[in-house]
């Protein structure tokens, strides 16, 4: 075999009598996550042993030192000092999770990799921010940097868009990012409830924040889908790119109409390659009932890859959790632990392309249009017209009386109706005009709600 | 960083001065997955030299030389001999497709790995077989045997289990592992047709060969299911511990039934950690129509793991055809190119456990039974009284009139009518005793059908 400039593994691990790797941890971070890394690490010793990889806690550091996580923590040198850990010569390899794009977080991976230590941490927010020039310091010291946690909990979609598909071209990455919005939309499609019920009820079963802003108006599958679009299409993280729009304004009305025209709503963060670059963007998204992401209920994440040669690949599993992210956690640490080194995102941080934005205006897609009509002659046939104006094609258009309301001979109540218009493949900028011009002759009783439709 | 006996990479892969691995590809067999390959490494060399790689066919091997392949084989070595490439002085990595558990497939495999190259192949038959000994082998010479398209195609799973998840304990791992069997079984499903029908339009439409047994007996679905139990459970490869029973004796009836009962029948492998040992069965099974693996249509294969840590687990993708196939050997053909050598099962031959065989008949779960019963009075509750003496305590009953079939005042036909029970957890020897003292007391006009239920 003829190789230029790297080493081989060679031997066999792990049989006995032959050599085993033996890998000594420092966990920065002592919350849900840490502290179920900590217990997995110790109830996997045998196995790991028997794959020939002798993991170890030996050190650990957090904010309070006098809580009881339920962890024996005997033997394990503590430092009140993330940075510390780091640098410390007890700790072959340091795992970040204390959370955060900046601060304690970024110290202690930056100081892990300037000391030549790989790093695994489940940072989404870190990543997000920092991920090509932490990238770049990860490759400059050749050691690892992995972050399978940091993107869809317990699901592999960070080995799989980065080890699994090196033979195809990605043409689009789309999934359910976010188990509390997931929850939330579950729910009132189930129940007919409102956005408002059922984000207390999240909050109340622990699945939401007391300030759920950060999940519910879609930073956090921001966040996370710019990590993913940098591995799929080999862009340097442009989280400031996404186009995001959270889930606070879908009303049970949209549920109900998504279901009789055969969609549900999920929040989607969506990656696209488009003629002027890569589409990023979240928002409530129809998708077809038929689909494998529609059966995604409740806090369970999902992602589907778009793929020259697999065609669609769909990995569901469980977004959060301290076992399901511990278990991601896990993976990375025997991956570095193996001695495996890769580019962070895939390809050498020098080599990523710089992220092209695509305006959210040159979306083309299809569209659930619901506009709150004023109920009389002639507003459908001028929402119409204002639609092929901008050539604009409606698949569809669903007009609905207000059951039990008084209505005069014509059927009218004289109160506002809701009209629906689902549209084929049209441009953002052109349904927004069109949208706008409706507006503007003075048939709207309310600002209109656009949802976009993603087909399969 | 502390480390015994393994070198481990160091330096960035690819970027401008720095060093790039250098890797020669030997392919053993150009079907349509061979050509494939060699398509597809030259339509990604850009990619791949980004990343660091520079992957280059440099040997073909294949029955006829004459036949037309559409490639282009210019500048690289033709072997008539597939053990002569596996041996050749220009080949780094072979690449075995040529397929079958013996034969040039088996020589080619074994002369590679005692050459001490790499082999990636795709060759489920010889992986079922002889999984075992040519781990050892790769082992001994401390080189890769990678495998991820011996297991529903284009789908990650064989690296999901085998690196993915090793902070888990694996209780159970099931899928639809047959694309032609699930193609035959939605067409039943949605158009009503027989069994047979829908085989001779898969075999028209080259979903399934003109021998379809080896397909829709589960002898497939068993060898690629032997496979991922030894990842899962880290037991030696036994496909001859597989139960096995196909899809030919589903009839129209059946799936009409598991509709209103809300399952779909789907061919599922399944392999389940029980108390004497790893259960593995084939067989068609109902699947809660809500669980992801029940959405699973047409000749896509899924597959569900149920593990300690993540819990739940479904990967989702086409599970044939040449360019999904080329797209997991490509894969494989990368990582090892890396140098990424691991235990071929994720553990060390030697550590591997024989297999525990545990006996069908201890089998416990939810069946449904459809008998063929006498329309005649007393014999429902003959059946339920056959039940009850094995324990086995029934969810539902369905007793079904055929329709427009002539009754007498009672409402009976006199003719044989369907007579369908779903039961609770129950062990397949109670079931089968069950049925045999049904029989026995004459209520049965034909065989009954017992389809297993598998919960999520």
């Amino acid at each position: 075999m003829r190789r230029i400039g790297r080493p081989v593994h060679h031997g066999r691990p792990g049989t006995e009598g032959v050599m085993t790797v033996s890998f000594r941890l420092g966990i920065a971070g002592l919350g849900t996550v840490g502290a179920a890394v900590v217990r997995m690490v110790e109830r996997r010793r045998a196995a790991f042993t028997a794959a020939g990889l002798d993991l170890r806690v030996t050190a650990v550091s957090s904010r309070d030192r006098t809580r009881d996580r339920g962890l024996d923590l005997a033997g394990i040198e503590w430092f009140d000092d993330p940075v510390a850990l780091a640098r410390s010569g007890s700790v072959d390899c340091v795992v970040e999770l204390i959370g955060g794009a900046e601060g304690p977080a970024k110290a202690v991976v930056e100081a892990a990799l300037d000391a030549g230590k790989p790093v695994v941490t489940a940072n989404k927010a870190l990543l997000a921010r920092h991920g090509a020039a932490l990238a770049t310091r990860a490759e400059d010291k050749g050691v690892a940097l992995a972050f399978e946690a940091a993107v869809a909990g317990g699901i592999p979609v960070i080995k799989t868009l980065r080890e699994g598909l090196p033979g195809n071209t990605i043409s689009r990455v789309y999934g359910i990012l976010n188990g509390t919005c997931n929850y939330i939309l579950s729910r009132m499609e189930r129940e007919g409830l409102t956005f408002e019920a059922c984000l207390k009820d999240a909050q109340a079963l622990g699945y939401a924040e007391a300030d759920p802003t950060f999940d519910v108006e879609g930073f956090d599958t921001a966040h996370k889908l710019a990590i993913l679009t940098s591995l799929a299409f080999g862009t340097a993280v442009d989280a400031e790119g996404v186009s995001v729009e959270g889930i606070s304004r879908v009303q049970p009305l949209d549920l109900r109409m998504a279901d009789e025209l055969g969609y549900r709503i999920k929040l989607l963060g969506v990656a696209q390659a488009a003629e002027a670059g890569i589409e990023q963007r979240v928002h409530p998204t129809m998708v077809p009932k038929s689909s494998a992401i529609a059966q995604v209920m409740g806090v369970t994440n999902a992602v589907t890859i778009d793929a020259d040669a697999v065609g669609e690949l769909t990995l569901i599993g469980p977004g959060a959790g301290g076992e399901a992210t511990a278990s991601a956690v896990v993976a990375d640490i025997a991956d570095v632990a193996r001695g495996v080194i890769r580019p962070t995102f895939g390809i050498p941080a020098a080599a990523m392309r710089p992220s092209e934005r695509v305006e959210m205006q040159r979306h083309e897609g299809g569209y659930y249009i619901r506009l709150t009509v004023h109920d009389r002659p002639g507003v459908a046939a001028g929402v119409a017209q204002r639609m092929a104006e901008r050539e604009i094609s409606l698949e569809s258009i669903l007009q609905r009386r207000i059951e039990g309301a008084e209505t005069d001979p014509h059927g009218r109540s004289g109160r506002p109706v809701p009209l629906v218009l689902i549209t084929y493949a049209a441009t953002e900028g052109n349904i927004r005009d069109a949208l706008d011009a409706i507006g503007a002759d003075g048939l709207l009783a309310e600002p209109p709600q656009v949802i976009r439709i993603e087909r399969e």
